[in-house]
């Protein structure tokens, strides 16, 4: 018998790569937070002892899930501006509230708001970009959850920076306080073309090649975007960010509803991701985003929730749900974005996209130990042909049971494990009092 | 002290009648299956005693929702074929199972299912269409849910009739048996203009008119029904019920995603309905209901989940939640299909359509007690600016604690009163086995 530290066995295993296998009694094995063997549960029962042993009799195991787009401190004005076009709800509504009160207590508390939802609905890995990132990481090492945290940088002065040069000096500050770290990478985070100016852009363009990190963007969220960017600098937002070298296998384009097939073929030829937020675009009724077009093109295409003050939630599997209902209707295509294509955005894509695809995004021997279970074990997912197709078409995130990330076990049997939830509820009451004044 | 049946403290009280009023810490009074008042709770505990009193610290009330447009039947199809066109997956799936399985113990156990599946995500009422009309009122019956049953008419056989007149002779039946009953009503269901003949339309047309009762049917669904009906018949599906009569207030046009704006002013002139699945009509990539100009005009809307076999789920929340995301997209305007319009939608609006208004679709005084309650002591709906916009963009049915429908209590504390689940577990497995087969 081989001792292992953790010892699941469940009743299916997805584990993403190979796609559109699913496993039947099998189990997982998890030492020094990496997956170490993969195998039927018969075997594992013969072959491995641990002192932590999870019964998953009615369960999926599969990756846990990377919200490739985020901002995650925002969750504390969840539903505070509703039904209001992007414009409006931003410059009347968000903008003038993270003016009075956006400061390192408001980063941290809507952070650990964000992180106990995340874990809960099965998230391990988010993308986030907002300011004071120094503090999401704590929050993130704090809970731990997985995070690529964006050095955002914008044109005009916060409480975080100044201007662009002084927030990307703050960002690589960042970046050193935390390289290396087991859970946290980082990666540049200008706010959007018409927020960030070209020498701003040259810069981070540099600083991330020398670093080896992404740079993630808001681009071509809206028509209104475009048009402006037309009209003031003559020429289409990504467009100009590949004139400036922006746009390359580093290159995360958050939103893009706005692709000309040129410009569709642009990202693919040069290895950038495209990371489709489809709830927060409709919420926003910001456009519809070509994704079989772009996935048909070759372009990686990868999830995320945007921020809970445009959503309302930081839900994964909501956001697989409308994908994939959404990417067929905008096909015309009842086929195109299946099941395991959007399991893919929602998982191995995403990985792709960060740059850790080598650690996370599949149940792979020699990955870190990501996983999540989901239970089927209830009345709205009877009968079940196709798990695959029940992760996406008919599952919530109240079903994911157990989460484990780098073999920690966050959640257990639908418990936090890193959280006092009493204390996080006060801390968010406190937070609804003075944002609601 | 006044002695009532049912006495429910709530945190909110959301009526629905008067629109956008939300009632903070009111109480809910219920005698002989009705509302008898709704009331300040201070005052509610000094003016009632019941022997049945809910306290519902964290919890919104609302009026029960009101699914306007399923197969109930079918979830035992839930997820068997997805990621198909609409054709391929009704003929060479759907219609090749129903021929092979659908006998009254399927239509038996699968409306069980389904029952248990609406009630546990508040959903008090639902309008089906299906063969076995008579079991699918029996087991609304013998739950406690209250159904509006579609007579279904089709000109080809099936085990439930033989050609259309005998269809209808078999629904007349049904309404014979079930009026009056409390929980039960009914309406004509001719499955779909390319599926019924002119004839048996002026029938049901005759016989609606003279019973009082709704028409329900599937009505430009795709452009593809709607092209071959110019070809085949050369008009288009909805100018051919107008001409035939049955535009009027007792049509319900389910799906509708293919409207020219002089239909839209035909529907909203002659006071018809129109049922909106957006989900279904994602996933089949049917297209996309111009919702948000169809309410200018006047017409109105409600909403349906479709069968399980096509959503793959009957959850009105979900559903709520994709009308109003997607019908800002198709608008292209952020601020329609606000949070309270999509809950009229799927409540008061949906009690217009089936011609019950007087009973159910809001929390007034005299009406039915249908009643649903949302807890929101879950950090997943915290912070709380607005309970309206959190049941829209921020609740999943898993939050519905408690179910009452005509008074009775049919969810209480999330237990389903009237089922005996693991008998309904064995039961739906054992179908999965056979039309696995």
């Amino acid at each position: 018998m081989i001792t292992v530290d953790t010892l699941i066995h469940a009743r299916w295993i997805i584990p993403v790569e190979p796609a559109s296998v699913t496993l039947e009694h099998h189990s997982l094995a998890i030492t020094k937070g990496r997956i170490v063997d993969i195998l039927p549960t018969a075997r594992a029962r013969q072959q491995y002892h641990s002192d932590n042993i999870k019964e998953l009799p009615s369960h999926a195991l599969l990756p846990g899930l990377i919200n490739c787009h985020t901002h995650a401190a925002m969750t504390l004005m969840r539903g505070i501006a509703d039904d209001l076009p992007l414009q409006e709800w931003l410059t009347e509504h968000i903008w003038p509230l993270e003016q009075k009160w956006m400061n390192t207590a408001f980063v941290n508390d809507g952070t650990e708001l964000a992180i106990a939802e995340m874990i809960r609905g099965g998230t391990t890995c988010f993308n986030d970009m907002y300011f004071f990132p120094d503090i999401t990481a704590q929050q993130a090492i704090k809970h731990g959850i997985r995070a690529s945290i964006g050095l955002i940088v914008i044109d005009f002065p916060t409480v975080w920076g100044e201007h662009a040069e002084d927030y990307i000096a703050k960002g690589l500050a960042v970046h050193e306080q935390y390289q290396p770290h087991e859970l946290i990478s980082t990666c540049f985070a200008p706010h959007a073309p018409y927020t960030v100016s070209d020498i701003p852009l040259q810069t981070i363009h540099a600083q991330a090649q020398r670093l080896g990190i992404p740079v993630h963007i808001h681009v071509h969220e809206t028509l209104h975007e475009v048009d402006e960017a037309q009209q003031q600098k003559g020429k289409r937002p990504l467009q100009r960010l590949h004139e400036l070298g922006l746009v390359n296998p580093s290159l995360l384009a958050v939103h893009a509803t706005q692709l000309m097939p040129e410009e569709i073929a642009l990202l693919a030829r040069q290895g950038a991701h495209l990371i489709h937020c489809p709830e927060s675009n409709l919420k926003l009724a910001s456009g519809f985003c070509p994704v079989a077009r772009c996935l048909e093109a070759g372009v990686n295409v990868a999830l995320g929730t945007d921020g809970a003050a445009s959503n309302n939630d930081l839900d994964m599997f909501g956001e697989m749900r409308t994908a994939a209902l959404l990417g067929k209707a905008v096909a015309q295509d009842a086929s195109a974005l299946a099941a395991m294509t959007v399991l893919r955005m929602a998982t191995i894509n995403g990985a792709t996209a960060l740059g850790l695809a080598d650690e996370i995004g599949s149940l792979t021997i020699g990955k870190a130990a990501d996983v999540i279970a989901i239970n089927f074990d209830t009345l709205e997912a009877q009968p079940l042909y196709c798990p695959i197709s029940h992760i996406v078409y008919a599952t919530g995130r109240h079903q994911v049971s157990n989460v484990w990330i780098a073999g920690n076990h966050v959640l257990n049997d639908y418990r936090l494990t890193t959280f006092d939830l009493s204390a996080l509820a006060t801390q968010t009451q406190k937070w609804q009092a003075l944002l609601s004044q």
